[in-house]
């Protein structure tokens, strides 16, 4: 089938790639020129026929909304725009809510993969309307990894977008927990090669996942990580779902962790604990750290 | 080769199978008379030839204590005593200078594997002096997994139980990240189908893992857990997890968050969470639900 | 001086008392007739001498918005809203655009007080433009406790909400540092009199404080609490006092994890620990507890 | 009455000084002869008329046991150690059991106070018999402050280190809360005043404490306190309120929470957060910071 594709980073270029391999026709737009296959949105759209099916792949946020915006103008009754990118779920339904207004579908779709996907396959998360989805499906079976899992119609629109945030979420404690368990065991001086106790965790344990294959990878590029700096930033993801746990009062103590620890790993020097090291100052007479 | 093994429960008994299918001999001995294959300790020292290699799989703590500090006795200098069960790591270095004060070495070892562990194999985490751990290498290679991890020589006496036990952390903390992940997506309305979500996900996501697997697997037999009561036992790794994390001032928020849910998890009506009703009622005048 | 107030519940009914006393005329309106003095918005404005200051105490939210919509048309150029409900900081400068646009003031103010408030004065905290609190600031001297503290300009419109908005936090924190401490404390054999280790804390100790003497009240009536469940709800300000933090990119652990207390402490069965008991059962053959 | 007291730091040299202002005999022994009153444990063990109390102030451990070996040695039956150290309440039994052997009686004493106890008294939380706590009384009567609050028999031996190890817990997260919400405050542009903000919440408010009135010191000092490092020592109370919290299967989040930020304080760059970076390289090809 033929698909519109707005956007052509990191993802999206491979996207259209992958897409192309199964045999689909895509048209890319990017304001980058020489990865563009149009020159414009208008152009793109006119170079579909209708009814047309346009992928987003465009940062969240203000991005997406004028895209979604110009779409709605451009695009003709019966056509879909699908939002394949890191969105929050509160913006799909207003999305879905603008578009069909138009007579225009819309399907969000989170989607997992990173730089792995081209090759592996990308993990899909969509939501929508029945009927909406499965015009997308080939674009979908496309994208997806070749067995039989990796794809789902999660629900109604927002859906989509909500389950990749959560899967970000669980994915930003699974990372926390390998991190943490990494140090502690870097700590003590009786296991003397932790890389390889990490290696043998392969096989056989609770605890074998793709997370603990990369950091394999990764203590094989720099055993003791010497050359990072313990500096992560987060993505829009963890800190939605942690917004959504309180919205539904549901306690996320562990995915929360997670998430400030990022943020405590970005500071070069920690406020609150220059307030905990002042008022241990004035009740104890501690000596203190002063710069 | 001819292996003691002292202990026939659920993970003894089946790690005597498995050994036995590589085509070892194994003399097993328990207080269960029916699975025992020797009426006593001495009986079962008796029945090897030295140098000998005698397994326990006996409870942490005092059972363990006492069948080190019964062997100590029987054994003859040259054997060796691999402690495979749920030792604490501290205690690992005393057992081994009370043995090693009768010229008998010693090995801890960590085992991964429960239920599954006699059809996969069990990973092993061991720690002591190469030339005992050499001398167990063969049992070792017929408990591991059939593929090229599993099994790992993780540092001097103390590092196979203390890698084990950083594993089950990293456990627990992966555990609940899914488990907070599954209670936020089961509560929103948009995500009509969350156990096709955990499915999906079992393929080209980052969050891949045999955990995820279990989840799917459980879900698939009660799909909305109903059959449940959310009430998780917690063993001594976790806790002696976070207890190495104090004593090496290593921040461990993810693993521990998820040990106090489980601790939590087991209180039918939280004390301290009467002290926030009984205060929110003084300085307010808030409602507090009355028994 | 005059002052229209607007919502007469637990807190505004007290506050009109506690303004009167300082010898000022209030009109207060409500909807509940028995304790309103007019009977309607419209008659509240029209009983007011201009330049008027209209001070609400209504709920967050819809309440609050659709009176300070009713009182764009009602009020005159040159007449002050003061917001003192416990509203998002962020509903602040939409409510001062809101006004503006007919020439009305407005001051945001977060009030702390609870019961104890009519006699021991209420702390403010209140954000604006320096002329319109300066019109205000005989009634906040009116409120607040007799000492020299206990009321604060704090900043620019938001600023009040925001800054009592964080004291919550602080308290939800405080709180839950007394209630963990009290359930070690009950657990422990050795210690034979928990309530007379609070009561001593009240002299000497770093942690006296407000809470530690209420909560040697709430010991007082009821020793061991026997007669509360451990059942705490809490307001949007906890909520939001994480939700600003995540914004900001700094990290909260005590206070998000004393909000994550309250959601647990009112879940009858927690969803995640059902998955936590369903994983144990499918890696280890674990017992779970069956309903 | 007459005292002996070992141990004449910061905190032993003032508690000999506000125990003389009450009219009691302090024979004082230290290592450092400018201060020590006597130049050796016997003699003032032998300055001493019995039945003497010997008061330890000396750092808990080896120091602690030390003193208590050797006294054991010194004293006669019907003499009373009081171990006013920071000792871990699992010692308390030990050195009871020790003493008793000997006929001497032992009683532990958890003080708090710091720089400011010599004029405002220390609290205090003993644990011991309650025959024994009574021949020390004069003494707890001389340390503690002026007002009916402030000294505890808080149960048998262990009890006072017990409570005071608690208060320290629940201190810890006091000391959180409140550089938390100094930290968001900052971080926001319209409060533009955040030293004023805490000024004024001595009043009125339900945070308000003597941790609030050193903080608002604090900041008098430096009002954004950049003369400071976000550096937090922290002592022995607070890891062990968490492992006895453990013990207990007492779920601690906002201490633990606490107790972990100083961990990272002290830690120029976080090994877990470099694992967290080097995760998100290999799965998204997120940029990392090298060094």
């Amino acid at each position: 089938m033929e698909l519109g594709l707005v956007g052509l980073g990191k993802m999206g270029g491979n996207m259209r790639e992958r897409i192309r391999r199964a045999g689909h026709t895509v048209v890319g737009y990017a304001h980058q020129r020489d990865v563009s296959d149009v020159h414009s949105l208008k152009e793109l759209v006119d170079s579909l026929a209708a009814p047309r099916v346009v992928w987003l792949m465009v940062p969240a946020g203000e991005a997406t909304q004028s895209t979604v915006d110009e779409l709605a103008e451009l695009l003709d009754p019966g056509d879909i725009v699908v939002d394949g990118g890191n969105s929050r779920w509160t913006d799909d339904e207003k999305h879905a809510r603008e578009l069909a207004a138009k007579g225009i579908g819309f399907v969000d779709c989170g989607v997992s993969g990173g730089v792995w996907g081209l090759e592996n396959g990308y993990a899909l998360m969509y939501g929508g309307e029945a009927e909406h989805v499965a015009r997308v499906q080939p674009i979908f079976d496309a994208l997806k990894p070749a067995g039989e899992f990796g794809a789902v119609h999660a629900g109604k629109v927002g859906a989509g977008h909500f389950a990749k945030m959560v899967h970000n979420g669980i994915e930003y404690a699974m990372m926390q927990a390998f991190a943490e368990g990494w140090e502690l065991l870097e700590t003590v001086d009786s296991v003397t090669d932790v890389r390889e106790v990490f290696r043998s965790w392969q096989e056989g344990t609770v605890i074998r996942s793709w997370l603990l294959d990369l950091s394999v990878r990764a203590l094989d590029d720099d055993e003791h990580l010497e050359q990072l700096r313990g500096y992560a930033a987060d993505s829009g993801e963890g800190r939605w779902t942690v917004e959504a746990a309180i919205d539904h009062a549901v306690p996320l103590p562990a995915i929360t962790a997670s998430l400030f620890a990022r943020f405590g790993s970005r500071q070069d020097d920690s406020p609150q604990m220059k307030m905990i090291a002042a008022l241990r100052n004035q009740f104890g007479g501690h000596a203190v750290e002063s710069k």
